[in-house]
């Protein structure tokens, strides 16, 4: 069931992102950092706000996106997880799905959601791409020499 | 002259930014926290620098720029910022070439500088261009319905 985070998923959350092959050690501190954010200054005043898709006591994936400053209905999927022992069932679709439902009701006109051009992150794109995403921006070499930034874009 | 902005300076940045018709009240805001966070935890923790041009005890513009996170020496120019009635003096000029050389020392491999494609903001992108930036991605509609994106990047 997929629902907001509370304090006490954030070892889990960690977890898995220590467990993805596609996020490196800045990544995990990156998303640590967030996560503190969201902990102590809530979701409102943080700008973060974490779902978990939860079975039981178990977390099998999380999402974390937000409202993006000075532009109007704009949100950033800025993480989207599933527990590498869990994948193929459905938890990344069902939390990207939930994520779009929630910026809809604070009003997005569009969810934006960078992404590495690696193959590490094809399953990533993959992802957005059958959920409706489209990649509407390049930058070379963003992330290091060869490594491109994909931005995809879904309009609402 | 231009130099590392001390938290005396913070009124006169506070007071330019509220004068410049193309800041609207949440891109003070939002400039405001970012100020404070610099104040607060420093350049290094903060990951924001702020320049300002100072000639005795008057600022005649500022800027501020940081190394993007997961990036590998990819920088954003976040604010930069003249005085409305200090125009046309070079100071744009001035505090994006000192930016420039920053974050250079920091092993940047390409500064970005996002930027609306409004009318107000055409003063910012003849700066960008002229000191040899390009667009290298658009997202339409982004800040506002008929308000794009524009990705400015310059590769060192």
């Amino acid at each position: 069931m997929i629902m907001d985070a509370t304090e006490a998923d954030g070892p889990q959350i960690e977890d898995i992102a220590a467990r993805i092959d596609a996020f490196g050690d800045e990544h995990v501190d990156a998303l640590g950092a967030i996560w503190e954010e969201y902990l102590i200054l809530g979701a409102e005043d943080s700008g973060y706000n974490f779902l978990v898709d939860r079975d039981g006591d178990a977390i099998l994936g999380f999402a974390c996106y937000g409202r993006r400053d000075l532009a109007d209905g704009v949100y950033d999927l800025y993480y989207i997880a599933v527990d590498p022992e869990g994948r193929r069932q459905g938890t990344g679709r069902g939390l990207l799905t939930a994520s779009e439902t929630a910026v809809l009701e604070g009003g997005a006109r569009m969810m934006i959601a960078e992404a590495s051009g690696t193959s590490k992150h094809e399953p990533t794109r993959e992802l957005y791409r059958a959920a409706g995403y489209r990649i509407e921006a390049t930058i070379k070499d963003f992330y290091s020499a060869g490594d491109d930034l994909a931005v995809f874009v879904k309009r609402f």
